[in-house]
């Protein structure tokens, strides 16, 4: 679908999610002709770069995230004629002179600002663009995540940013909500008659919910040792797959309507007691084990890491919604780094049938389990009990693959492709909105409290693990366990 | 599965039946090295006959109906040395002597006595089997269909077969029960927690239930003439689908417990009212038309058709279940001779959506639908709705096959074959039992005695068509319409 014109300004232009993503989910826009000729992509950066350099610099970083099938020498010279490199100090509004010149003045033109950018400079960069006059009323602006690192921090970006643009033109992305299966999730949900009477306490027993990376901190550290598992990737994206699984059918999918249907889960989830915030939560950090059969070293071994960090790389949790439809329903969170698989799946775990009439007692009986796959590959199935073919009534359990790809001819579309596209036609449904994101960071407050303040140390686990036992154990004492630990025999 | 031994006694052993599906059957349990070397199947044919003859048409009428990949000549020649050919007169008591001297005197012994033979001989073979003490402890009795013409001669033969057999030993068979998906739906509903929540009046529209065939009379214009397709098809093959489709979850899949749950269907149909009898049922009788671009001719001009007769190749009627979990469900049955296709397949349509958050709005939404095809090929599947993948929210109707057959590595097996070996090894669940082949004609009686009083005639359809116009306008009254007239546009 062609676009209208815009001008779209990356900050953090020449980093490394522009040219891995965002650049690339441009240029496939253009190839598919949806953008106008006059439409522009402006980089900005601190460096100093010649127009020419930064060309090459795409050439370099970004062409090679680029799908091979769209490379043509004419859609490569048309996406390099949109792009301007502008340098600029963020942090000196007398530095946004050059970013003015290169901007089109029509007040209307869409106008994105995309911050990739570390946190601390969000209210910097609002503050001069508004300073030099380069807040438009076509303007819109795109918030990266870490959005904060505790409720203060998200309060006062939100506060910041809000002095300069409306709630209305803020875009807080995060990208799990831009994935093809996320949302093909709320069309099983509210498309079909099939899974709304099912979707509840009555029926299901729990929902797993895992993001697992066998990657450790990388280069990272410095950022990552100051943050953690629970604000780096819980207290977002988890949460965020949490509402969208457990959220009531909102009045519509415009914008409003699905953020306030994810409100309402933010506010009905079960507060923190002293007791649950011992027992309830797991975190972990890893020591050296085997990934991969690679040796790799502990957290604390790797290049600049503190020698008695206490940050977790580990974090597994226990959350409970306090709601008619969910009241009882364990949705259990964990995400770590080193772990023994990458992956990012959705786990809807039906209960068991309540009586078994064939020869099988009930309890052999798989439950059946909806498994909204996310990362490596995007993907749903559903396990379901089946009748072997021939002789007999024996029952074993069957793997249904909902794969829509093949009726459909439309291909599908990067997360960050998806969601660029929502902003530069600003539709901000798959965005948060401010006061989503400050009902997460109210929920897990009293998690970060309690760790700043007990002196415990994360329990470890070997790299190339599922964690540590503990987050087993949490399952266990409900009668549960992990997903993975059950993949059906052969 | 190895059988434990038997002499199993075909009546009617040269005719169709036996040559095209239960020789081509036991066959096939023979290859697959289920029968012991002592097992004997010994045909009785009302002609004088040799053994010699006899093989030779086996060899020409029953060999081409099997597998080829199961013909080897080993197992060909250990198969025809299990075949007893015996002439007798089924009729004359006198005659029952060869077949007293090829069965096995062993009381226990599993004895099979399988009566494919028009239902007027029943009583008089049972009868002589008695008169000549071939009745052992261990025998069973199959008994084909049709199982009488109306209420009175069922009971009749209920009562004449009782005499001589015990109700344990005797399988109604009915070979729709035998195919694999109607018993994959047993496992759909009850091994998992599913579907047995939307399996009910709140959630499903209507369940239609098809049995078409492109064929004409052919060559049994003399016995169809005098049933008709309510007779021969509706009475026995739909309601025993319907009763899986609607029963109740039986206690266990025991023979009793499945057949109280299909009986109590049956006894919960609606009874028809003077009102019902004329709306709620279609009978029609097809004229001459083109079949696959054929020309054929109509019922009247098939040879041998009389003049003026009003036997219906068509009916199409709606019934409803006075429970709990029915009430006000139309369940539109029909079947008839010279249709559109050839097809045997249950809908399970559930009701639309009742509200729509989409831009498209929920009267566009196609509703979920489930589909258990019988014929031609047998299959299950589910009609969803899905986001197309890539840009935007467009939902779209997704065909989801729920094919299990790559998950198992078992082969499928015919209807007549599986049934076969459930009566070799007394498994009763799958045949009906008395009481309940006296409720399903005691439900068609009135619409017997309504046609034969009210000197109407059929409704004329072309050869071709899916009836008369009064079939469709059945449930166009209800807002509804068969599935047929409603595949997804693409």
């Amino acid at each position: 679908m062609a676009l209208t014109d815009f001008d779209l300004v990356l900050f953090g232009g020449s980093g490394d999610l522009s040219m891995r993503k965002l650049l690339p989910a441009m240029y496939a826009r253009d190839a598919a002709n949806d953008l106008l000729a006059e439409s522009r992509i402006i980089c900005v950066g601190l460096e100093a770069c010649s127009q020419q350099d930064f060309l090459r610099m795409v050439e370099t970083n970004a062409k090679p995230h680029i799908k091979a099938a769209a490379l043509t020498p004419q859609v490569w010279a048309r996406f390099c004629a949109r792009l301007v490199y502008v340098s600029l100090n963020a942090t000196d509004a007398a530095s946004y002179g050059a970013l003015a010149a290169a901007l089109r003045p029509d007040q209307a033109l869409t106008r994105v600002y995309y911050l990739a950018t570390p946190p601390q400079l969000f209210a910097r960069i609002c503050e001069n663009l508004a300073a030099n006059q380069l807040v438009t009323p076509g303007s819109r602006v795109v918030l990266e995540k870490p959005l904060g690192r505790d409720l203060a921090s998200a309060r006062r970006i939100n506060a910041e940013v809000g002095k300069v643009f409306a709630e209305s033109q803020i875009y807080r992305i995060d990208h799990y909500l831009g994935k093809e299966t996320v949302q093909n999730l709320l069309a099983l949900r509210f498309g079909n008659i099939l899974f709304e009477p099912l979707w509840r306490r009555e029926w299901i027993s729990d929902v797993q919910i895992t993001i697992a990376e066998k990657l450790g901190v990388g280069n990272r550290l410095g950022y990552y040792d100051a943050s953690g598992a629970l604000r780096d990737m819980l207290q977002n994206h988890l949460l965020q797959l949490l509402c969208i699984v457990a959220m009531e059918p909102p009045t519509s999918i415009a914008p409003d309507a699905v953020r306030d249907a994810k409100l309402q889960v933010l506010r009905s989830l079960k507060k923190f007691t002293p007791t649950t915030l011992v027992q309830d939560i797991v975190r972990g950090q890893y020591r050296a084990g085997h990934v991969d059969g690679v040796s790799v070293p502990g957290y604390r071994d790797e290049p600049d890491a503190p020698d008695r960090s206490r940050t977790e790389t580990f974090v597994a949790l226990k959350a409970e919604i306090d709601t008619w439809r969910w009241a009882g329903v364990p949705f259990y969170l964990r995400t770590g780094k080193r772990m023994a698989d990458s992956l990012a799946e959705i786990v809807v775990r039906f209960k068991s049938i309540p009586s078994s009439i064939f020869a099988q007692p009930a309890a052999k009986s798989q439950a059946n389990c909806l498994v909204i796959r996310l990362q490596p590959d995007e993907g749903l199935s559903m396990n379901l009990m089946a009748k072997t073919p021939g002789d007999g009534m024996h029952l074993k359990p069957a793997e249904l693959e909902l794969d829509f790809r093949e009726q459909f001819s439309t291909p599908r579309m990067e997360a960050y492709e998806r969601l660029l596209l929502d902003v530069l036609r600003g539709q901000l449904t798959l965005f948060m909105r401010g006061d989503e994101l400050e009902a997460a960071w109210e929920w897990v407050a009293p998690i970060l409290d309690h760790w700043e303040n007990d002196h415990s140390t994360p329990q470890p686990y070997a790299a190339g693990s599922w964690g540590p036992a503990a987050s087993g154990a949490l399952l266990g004492r409900d009668g549960l366990h992990w997903r993975e630990e059950t993949l059906p025999e052969d």
